[in-house]
């Protein structure tokens, strides 16, 4: 997810004192042919967005204050280019992928706002797919979709990817090696709200360590629900790493998250590994992952593999091709589909396949 | 509708071995007070957007990718400027006017997203007023708003400007002066759907001709509906041109659509024929339109005749002056408004007239 | 609220001939943590934005039009930074806050759009908390909060801080200190409208005399209601200014409202003095502020005092810290926070007390 970059020469209104800063317009368009079909004889074909990289348009900059210190503001917002409508499919533009104002020393930097949790990271980071298109990690499917409430216990995590309100802390750069940040979000419910006055409240963190070519990271979050069955308290840890071996990347990932509420007590746990094959100005991609359920009413399970490759034609520009095949079993209805929007519809016990092919271009 | 550029040094976050591109930010802002009355006896007077060009605000950009190719991006959204929202008076910005990925050679363009489509670009094109103000065309009137259901046939087109979801292929520039285009649009319909499998597919072209003074183009689309009443299958052809003789520019364009469903089998059929005439730093514009609706229950008729006067302040600014007169019989009922938010009702059987006087600045 | 500046050389699509002009990309990322409390026992955290000034992001330029005219525009749009959000908390990024296009010269500037309305500009100028933050000018949180119908009369002015449809007038800026402007919306209420023809309409003035370290400005404004208890006809006027006495600055602002409906007629005063006073890099702010809303069932009244500081890290960057305390008599309900999202419940003769701890980028 390189991004290019505009430096502009940013003069402040009041004269010439100023620091040299810049502001950076950046962004991707992503778009690709989906064609998805399930083994209860759906097919579809969609013009799909983000299927290698999620399309987004940003505005972000960074001032240099003096004496190692400098502020810093980052607004990130979801584009379906498909239809021209911000992150989902039905509304206009917004900030919603990231909207936050930091303030960074030697010591680490402290930001406040909109931003991904940390357990997310793990999921996306050592994901060869990125967490995006047909390809994308089984688990991510498994918790963006939900499942059938009936058979899969209606797994609703608001903070799975993003959180609100957050004030976070990372490690600065030069702990040799060592990376991490802890994240908490406000409830903002009132604590005279009647049931649970901390709805809402998110508290979560990730340590890593990254060294030559060996890079593994662990991230633990916990979301406060209303202790209903619809919004169940949620807890999530993974570890993930990578290792490259330079002819090939090996990557992986175990994530287990519990939703508990009344009556409800529910365990999702999934893996995937993956490698990441360069090939000349290319890379192939694949990937094969389990995720099994753990309710009172059954244990739906679900399996995939994912095969890909990218070519790029320069470092913003590239052609991608992606194929997986998802398996369903055990009251398990999960779509090959990564998004809410363009995918066939998940079937009970059925299996999915689809196939992307796109562009993907950055600025 | 000359835009100006921001032209910025793009330099890849990799490195210098990059090619030079650039990432253009532009945008119109126009604003007029439009004065309208219906011989109804409604009288308004509104602050409205887009009297002479459309209001928006968009990004696009061209990266350079050697050997005769390019990849490009196109975000366009509208602006309700008189109210400060997007594209409706009612909802945030977006990039609902055009959002597109390409891929570009000598072999011509694909792109893929939300575009116009291939018919819309002769009503607009081959209209002296652009499809903008109380002069636009009279049959984009029509479509746009479709006209009361009991008397005219409820004429509904999703995709009689843009459509969602599409791939098109458009020629190279380098073919003696001849220009076209198709577009196909994925309906996103599963095949199991109940009715209409392929409600919302639009396939439509355009092939033209450019050469001196001398312009013309003929289009076709046709969009599959739901078939229902308000969901018709619409087919759609026009055919547009233009003779610039020095003194002025006669400009002409045919219509035709039809609107079949069960029990529903509807023509439109419109025309204008119009012209531009530059008197120093201005421009006198006119034209001249009708609209016939071919339904069971009637055939309503429409008529407009529209004169203005464009002052060029310089490339980017001009003020401008519009007067329109709409007459309606046989049932019709068509404003003379042009925009579905700031327009005096359209009466059945009456005559509206409106006068737009405004400036539109452009960046 | 100094803004820095993105020079950009804008060419002219046309060629070189176009005189030099600029666009401007800015912004403001303003995010604090809010901590309030009320009598009644609610306690409350946030991560609230524009705590010290309004978040932010907007696009404007000037085009030189020779002769001593220029052509401008101005497009911004509120940012709620700690959800993502635009203006309010639940809806995209729009250009609500200012979308305006200009023909100034000498004589002045013209200017159509959505924009602040004239008495608003004393209520916030006069403010030493900029109707920002917990400390924000107590008649701004009565204004925007409406106090519970029951109780405070169901106060509703829509023009209150901006309006739609607006043409305005203001004075050039060469004449010997003084300022001004007119403002008039159109209703857009067609006229064969059942009830209150005008409803919408906005007619206003503001007129201000600035020399040296004095500043003073009156203005006036009324919008035409539906003639319902919810949408009352509301006249509106204020008086402020300011006295820079170098070690510190005294402000003071007083604003009458009427609100006049069938069976309505409520009067609501209010009235604030400040200060600022320079402290090395910083600044302390104080303000000390009464409404009381004169109605037939009774006339509440609500008092504040705030106190704060302010550190300026650069020119874009400040940290700030605000403390408040408002008190409720006579049935009045007024919470601390100055945001409908952020804040804890406004209860009856209740008091509240609030502190916003936070960080203000601008670029």
């Amino acid at each position: 997810m390189k991004k290019s970059l505009i430096a502009l020469a940013v003069m402040a209104a009041a004269g010439a004192a100023s620091a040299q800063s810049s502001v950076t317009l950046f962004g991707i368009v992503d778009a690709n042919i989906s064609y998805q079909r399930t083994s209860g004889g759906e097919k579809n074909t969609f013009l799909a967005n983000s299927g290698y990289n999620s399309s987004r348009l940003g505005f972000r900059g960074t001032e240099d204050l003096g004496g190692g210190l400098s502020a810093s503001f980052w607004l990130e917002g979801a584009l379906a280019n498909d239809v021209g409508f911000g992150g989902s499919q039905a509304t206009g533009f917004d900030f919603r992928r990231r909207s936050t104002v930091s303030l960074a020393g030697g010591w680490g930097e402290v930001r406040l706002g909109r931003d991904y949790v940390p357990t997310f990271w793990n999921m996306t980071v050592f994901d060869p797919f990125g967490t995006n298109g047909v390809g994308s990690n089984i688990g991510h499917k498994v918790k963006l979709d939900g499942g059938t409430a009936a058979t899969a216990g209606g797994i609703v995590d608001p903070a799975y990817v993003r959180s609100n309100n957050m004030v976070q802390y990372f490690l600065p750069a030069n702990l040799g090696g060592f990376y991490g940040q802890i994240s908490y979000a406000f409830d903002e419910t009132p604590n005279t709200a009647a049931g649970q006055q901390n709805a809402g409240r998110y508290i979560g963190g990730r340590l890593g360590f990254a060294s030559g070519p060996f890079n593994v990271a662990a991230a633990y979050g916990q979301t406060d629900g209303q202790e209903t069955f619809a919004s169940p308290d949620v807890k999530n840890w993974n570890i993930g790493g990578q290792w490259d071996f330079g002819m090939a990347k090996l990557l992986g990932v175990y994530d287990r998250a519990s939703y508990e509420s009344v009556g409800v007590d529910n365990d999702l746990d999934t893996w995937l590994i993956g490698g990441l094959i360069p090939v000349g100005a290319g890379e192939i991609r694949l990937s094969y992952g389990r995720s099994k359920l753990d309710t009172a009413g059954g244990d739906p399970r679900t399996s995939q593999w994912a095969l890909g490759y990218v070519h790029n034609l320069s470092k913003r520009t590239a052609l991608y091709a992606t194929y997986a095949h998802v398996s369903n079993k055990d009251g398990a209805n999960i779509s090959v589909g990564s998004s809410l929007q363009n995918r066939v519809a998940g079937l009970t016990n059925a299996s999915s396949s689809g196939f992307d092919l796109g562009i993907r271009h950055s600025f």
